[in-house]
């Protein structure tokens, strides 16, 4: 009979377990339906909503309930995790979704990347309508999403820290509470601010180092065991063969879009420029990004900035 | 007996030891008088040379023989070791060192930073005269030169670093093995171009973590265990007080000047040329650099650039 | 008795000519006052409002009549032209000023510096209502608004911009048609853009220049007679003494402000972003001038940038 | 008669001109056989030396005195004038062409563009071995010196100025008196690289412009007309078909070549380093063009930095 119990199906674990949250989710894209389908596998009751027909039929085998409008499944949901592309999706998306009331309990999660005034007004307007809300957006790419290992970046109270931690603990390993509404995104853009000028820096040294004869190898112990080094030179070195199983070893395939980066640093440069604060290395950064991409090297791990910066003629 | 011992002088200790190796040192400034010091003090017979007679009499009170001229230190001596300002200096001290001959088991060390087409000319007239040559600069600055803690990255063939490696190892912690004549200067310029680039990018990262509402404190630990960290957000935070031991919280004093990173910066501008290399981010780094030190800051921790990016107005 | 008729004061000039076009103008700050004062001189009737009362009662004294609220002076007025500072402003002023209908005769002028889609949503309102509207912003600083010599940078149909060209030269020189809705003020960012870049590189290229050992009046003579000069070189060069009535000869002072550059520079980093175009030059002028004015240089001409960059030390 | 003389050979020519000026004319490359040919048809006896012999015989079908060294060449010359490739050929060959002693009344020229500081060293052993010498590198390409219509910048003092003038004016239509040595190589190198500013900045300021909306044939006319214009928006605008007669018509062929800025960055880079002046959009385009050229544009028309920049793609 247990043996029968491994064998049941994800629906029939859904209408088993009467107690389980019901979480409600807003975007099924890359990310979106793999962090779905491990709160799924977790044993949370899932209530899905996606522009797409297909990524919503995908879920729905493995069990989750397709709604067609997002009014009706954040009312039928104890937390709304939303995982959508860009700030203006985000801001009607939340319009839409509690224009007709929420109810007073459901907490709202934003786990996409937008500008952190986005955060600011989604808040005040989930609040105005009654429920809660928090920005949590995430790092560790598909794979994080894939083997739940992703971190989460909270911005709200502590109360509501507390409250969504243990349920992103389905979804990802480390769950940070940043400080208040928007400081989730503002961490995430200005650790991805910093991550493209160490993945630049790291690939114009490398390429000197190389252009004045020193092996690549060695030089990378060197540069990782004193002052030069960070993520970026230890763990994606972007010259291929130094890390083996990293993007640039398989022809910069998988790994953190370039694109991606490049939204992120349009990011950066927004709240930049709203708070007058000076990011010359980080300005520099999106504009050399956005001439590689101009290439078409949109799609490659943004390591791919090495091939765009080396030099192999006289 | 073996208390008394302990309390040898220097001097003393130098009478006693009539097998000890003898060394050459050439440069007695900030980092080189510490270093000499060190290798008295671990038993090695000292001849000195400076420009400065002060600085040679405080090394004859430590035990050292003073020479008037480089010729015939390097002749009394089994290593040479030059500590030097810059790439003029540096030539001209070796042609004028071996100009009447030199002994062929001597092996000279060049520890001052200076382009690696330097090193290679200096290796080729010391070869020319019968001797050895190896370029061997440090990094550690002056903390390391005084603790006997100095990375030592040494350029020449695999025997030339046998020689030298035990004897550097009375100056520093870890001498490592960097390739050929050039490669030892080749390794450091490229790391502390990476260096300078990962500092300036955390500083203007923490300003605008700042100017968004985060707490500098939380935000340090979030990138530092995410993919924005390097050796500049963990070690020497530009922001006063998250590292309380470094220079930035004792108002940027001490560390590693703002202007000898700019000096580096200049031999990686240089290197660059000539091996036709984009380093866009490291060439902006040299000039922000220039820009703050124009403003009167060279003599401060090269963090200080936090100070000069940061903006407190509205 | 004609030699009577060149006294009459603007006051009595307004009574005498019956059938002058009523303009209507919002915002009366140190651009805006100038070119009311002007239209009242050429003989419109002027329809003011401003936040600020004092400078309503300025405008009186010369004549225009005072409103309380934009949505009245609309109604009163066959064009209306405004002069504000930022997108959320005049956003919020077009939303207020047609909320409860508008004359379909009036023809809106926003002469404001902002965001092109800032302009082509108030058209889209403006339309909507059913009214005209152009954007047509300036350049030529307060010089040029005192004086009437302004340029106009127009963006709407070729119709509209013939029906404001005339009330325009009232106020300028120049009246340009860039095109569609919001192309002037995309020409006015991108020239601006231009603008800043050359600033920063003719203050880099004398600095260097008087470096090496050039004389600045003879240097200076050479680029604008070569393919280095630009306006910036010829016009207002930023080394004190070259153009002896432009602001850097008068310690920065009068000009075009470092301050509204600045604000320049992120509507382009706003629009670049947007486009995804790269403008490397462009934003790292922008940081530039962001980490000059933290210091304090915002009021000066931005010329001043001269000065942040020049080296005077060793 | 009168008719038979102007079908004069050169040859015939220079037999016939028993009291013409001897020149001597080292290197001649695309630059260096126009200039000598202007030279020979102005009635100059040429002297002639090359490395290559293919180069050495063009200049002797019409009229030119072939020599074997340069030593020889100089000593039978009353100008010498040098159009060499860097700084290593200069100062080689000066050193070579003087080691076994000079004319005093030589005056010798070097056109080539080097280090002002080489330009120093060459001069002064000119000097001490009895004879003149003044740096008068060029600007106006291929076509300047096919069309007899450089620009000569003079480094040397008032007396050599004089000098040179009149036989420059066999070359060239502006003689330019820079100051002392070195100042005319000085002159060249900051023209270039705010040359090089304008340039990328157009192409950047074109493309946004043009993204955004603009017509470029319009947008161009309103940048030329206002603050924003330069040489290289008016002259040699790098979208194709505003100039229709420069090289970015004509796909980027002829002009100015990418590889010759870049090589002029470089300098500007080394002097800056040297003087300790902040060139941040200067060494920002040196590294832009560097990455252009790791991609092969290097021997097109610099403008062509603007296919390197613009996005064609979302």
């Amino acid at each position: 009979m247990a043996f029968r119990i491994l064998k049941l199906t994800p629906n029939f674990a859904r209408m088993m377990s009467t107690n389980a949250t019901t979480v409600g989710f807003v975007g099924l894209g890359q990310m979106g339906n793999r962090m779905a389908t491990n709160l799924i596998n977790k044993g949370y009751k899932l209530n899905v909503y996606d522009v797409s027909s297909d990524a919503c039929d995908a879920m729905k085998t493995k069990g989750a309930k397709v709604f067609g409008n997002t009014r009706e499944l954040a009312k039928s949901s104890e937390f709304v995790i939303t995982m959508l592309p860009n700030n203006d999706i985000v801001t009607q998306t939340y319009e839409e979704m509690i224009k007709d009331g929420v109810n007073s309990n459901t907490l709202f999660v934003d786990s996409s990347t937008v500008d952190p005034n986005v955060s600011k007004y989604v808040q005040k307007i989930v609040k105005a309508a009654g429920a809660s809300f928090v920005d949590a957006p995430v790092s560790g790419g598909v794979m994080g999403a894939q083997n739940a290992t992703l971190t989460f970046m909270v911005g709200g109270t502590t109360d509501e820290y507390n409250k969504v931690k243990g349920f992103l603990e389905g979804m990802g390993r480390k769950i940070t509470h940043c400080g208040t509404t928007g400081m989730g995104e503002a961490a995430k853009i200005c650790n991805n601010m910093m991550l493209a000028i160490s993945m630049i820096g790291t690939a114009e040294t490398m390429n000197l180092a190389i252009r004045m004869g020193l092996d690549p190898k060695v030089f990378n112990e060197i540069i990782n065991s004193s002052t030069g080094r960070s993520w970026a030179s230890e763990v994606n070195n972007p010259v291929p063969g130094l890390n083996p199983t990293a993007p640039p070893s398989d022809n910069y395939n998988g790994g953190f879009s370039a694109a991606l980066i490049t939204k992120d640093l349009g990011l950066a440069s927004s709240v930049a420029t709203e708070t007058n604060s000076p990011i010359p290395l980080g300005a520099l950064s999106h504009h050399i990004y956005r001439m590689m991409i101009a290439k078409g090297l949109g799609n490659k791990d943004f390591a791919v900035i090495y091939d765009f910066i080396k030099n192999n003629s006289k």
